[in-house]
């Protein structure tokens, strides 16, 4: 049965589900960044998932990039799928402004996680469930 | 009528092209690492191409990835679309390896490219040509 990583789960919230991915939340208030993980056992690159997965990944991906551009009004969206140090596959989705901590460089280890405060978590987390539950036919799954 | 960024042109060479992209070798001798180009004008967002150009972006990047993962024996794939310096789209492909110089964290803003030497590159387009034909459709256009 597909279990999350550990570590994903120890540095994210669980927004839901697709019919496929997990949607996670970063738990780093500097960035607006979402993470897709495809609930399927064993599958550390894309192109490891089925034909059909593969294709509903990338449209996933796609209207999610898409969603956070127009809902952050972002100067760009990052995606990647890098999983040097989290084999289990997952798809990195941020929101990137030019005044942000990171800009022009990518976000990964730059500085530290700045942890979001509760509040603010639980009303970003009402707010980007309104706004996937169309485009990605997201459900709000129990937090695992 | 399309034209590769300048400064992607600068630090590529041009593998070929398939019926919507182009296939870029970076020249970094540190990592095997290939760009796809789509050939769509005003394009920065993958999301902002049309869906069946979305869907060949992304099939012929697993194919890419997939085929790179083999032909390197590469411990992983890393995929990225991030723009953040370059706006027209491309989508990162590199084949990363537990001893590489960036490992485990990502190859952006570490160190510095070291250019390939004239003749490994000769042989390294030549084998590559080879690898990515069947997988991509690729064509060896004549260098822009």
């Amino acid at each position: 049965m597909f279990e999350l990583d550990g570590r994903l789960a120890a540095d994210t919230f669980v927004l839901g589900s697709t019919s496929l991915n997990r949607v996670l939340l970063m738990n780093d208030a500097r960035f607006p960044w979402l993470i897709l993980v495809p609930e399927r056992l064993d599958v550390s690159e894309p192109f490891e998932l089925s034909e059909a997965d593969q294709g509903q990944l990338w449209q996933e991906s796609m209207r999610l990039g898409g969603a956070m551009k127009a809902h952050f009004a972002a100067d760009k969206i990052n995606v990647a799928a890098l999983g040097n140090q989290v084999a289990q596959l997952h798809v990195h989705h941020i929101a990137r402004f030019h005044a942000d901590a990171a800009w022009p460089g990518p976000v990964w280890g730059v500085g530290s996680a700045v942890p979001y405060e509760a509040a603010a978590v639980e009303a970003l987390m009402h707010e980007l469930r309104s706004v996937l539950r169309q485009p990605l036919s997201l459900t709000e799954a129990a937090q695992q």
